[in-house]
C-alpha cells in the first residue's frame, strides 16, 4: 500500500478510499414491478462481482424496511421517502468505495431522476437498470403471494394493480426478464460495467 | 482470492464480504457534547486506520443532516430519529465489511443503548467512546459559534445549555478531550481496537 496517497493534513477522501479498495464506487439501480426479478438479478450480479474480487453491497426494499425504513408505509409520500433514503444510502455505500446494488420498485420517474441527479451532483456514477417484465408474467410468478392479496383487496396501492408504474424512458440497461435467462442478464450487466469502465481501471473487473 | 469462500448456491454473506476485504465490520461510536472533539478524533482515527490499510467510513451529524436526515430538525423526537437512522446506517456500513466511525452528540442514554442493542442483535461489535469535555472548555472552543448563539437564545434545545446530555455510565473507552492530546486519544483507540481484536485476526491492524 502506498501511504503517499494520503495527504498528512487533509481528511481521507473518497478517492483515497477507492485507491485503497482498488475500485470506484457506483450505484447499479434496479427498477421494475414486484416479482419482475430485480432482487434475483442483483443477487446473481453480487455473486458474479464477488468471485471476481469486486466489493459490492446489496440494498433492497424488504431489507431497508426492516431497519432504517421501518417507520415507512406504502402511501405515495412514504414510497417517495423510501426511494429518497434508498438513494442516499446508495450514495454512502459508493462514497465508501463499494458498488451499491439497489433494487427498489421505485415506480415514479421523478423519484428515480432525483436519485440520479443527487448521485451526479456528488460525482457518483448511477446506472439505471430497467427490469422489464409483463404484469401477467409477474403475477404468474408471484413468489410472495402479493398479487393474489392485491387482487383480493387485502393490499391497497399495489404497483401494477391499483397503483401506477412509470417505466424508464431511456434506461442505461434494459433487461426483459420474462424472456432472458438469469445468465444472459448477468452477462449483459457485466459487459456494460466493463465496457463503460464503471468501476475504474484499477478494478479487478478490468484486469 | 479464494473463490471457495463463496458457496455457489447461497447469497454472498457478511462473512464472505469480510473475507474479501480482510477485516471485520464494527462501529466505533463517539458521543459527547458539541465541540467536545468527536469529529476531530474520528477524522484522526480514520487517517490512522487508512494508512494501516484498514477500510473505514466516517458518519457524522453534519454530514447526514445534509442528505438522508435533511428532513429532521432538533426536537426531541427528531433527535431520537436522527440517532436511530445513524445507528442503522452504521450497521449497513459494518455489514458491508467496513469500520463505521460514527460521531453523534446522541445525548440520551436510552437511544445509544438502542443502537448498541440493534448492533448486538445483528452480531456486530459496537464500541462506545465517550468524548468527555467540560461545557466550559467546549464553550471556550466553540468552533462553529453555536454556544454563543445558544446563549443568545438564537438556538433552542442546545445540548449542554438548555437541553440535557446524559453521559455514558460505562463507556468502552473514555477520552477526556480537555486534557488528552489528539495523539494520545488516537493511540488509546488503536490500542483498544488491537487488544480486543475488534477488526478480526485477518485485519491489517493485527499483522
Amino acid at each position: 500500500m502506498n501511504t503517499n496517497n494520503v495527504s498528512p493534513l487533509g481528511n481521507v477522501s473518497r478517492e483515497d478510499r477507492e485507491l485503497l479498495i482498488g475500485q470506484r464506487g457506483a450505484t447499479i439501480w434496479f427498477t421494475g414491478i414486484s416479482a419482475s426479478g430485480k432482487s434475483t438479478i442483483a443477487i446473481a450480479l453480487e455473486k458474479a462481482l464477488h468471485v471476481r474480487g469486486v466489493h459490492s453491497y446489496r440494498l433492497d426494499g424488504d431489507n431497508l424496511r426492516l431497519g432504517i425504513n421501518n417507520n415507512l408505509g406504502y402511501s405515495q409520500e412514504h414510497r417517495k421517502e423510501n426511494v429518497r433514503r434508498a438513494g442516499e444510502i446508495s450514495k454512502i455505500v459508493c462514497d465508501a468505495g463499494l458498488v451499491a446494488l439497489s433494487s427498489f420498485i421505485s415506480p415514479f420517474r421523478q423519484d428515480r431522476e432525483s436519485v440520479r441527479k443527487s448521485h451526479e451532483e456528488s460525482g457518483i456514477t448511477f446506472v439505471e437498470v430497467f427490469v422489464d417484465c409483463s404484469t401477467e408474467e409477474a403475477e404468474r410468478r408471484d413468489p410472495k403471494g402479493l398479487y393474489k392479496r392485491a387482487r383480493g383487496n387485502e393490499i391497497k396501492n399495489f404497483t401494477g394493480i391499483d397503483h401506477p408504474y412509470e417505466p424508464p424512458e431511456s434506461p442505461d440497461i434494459h433487461l426483459k426478464s420474462d424472456v432472458m435467462s438469469l445468465e444472459q442478464e448477468v452477462e449483459k450487466l457485466l459487459e456494460f460495467i466493463t465496457l463503460n469502465n464503471i468501476l475504474g481501471e484499477e478494478s479487478k473487473l478490468q484486469s
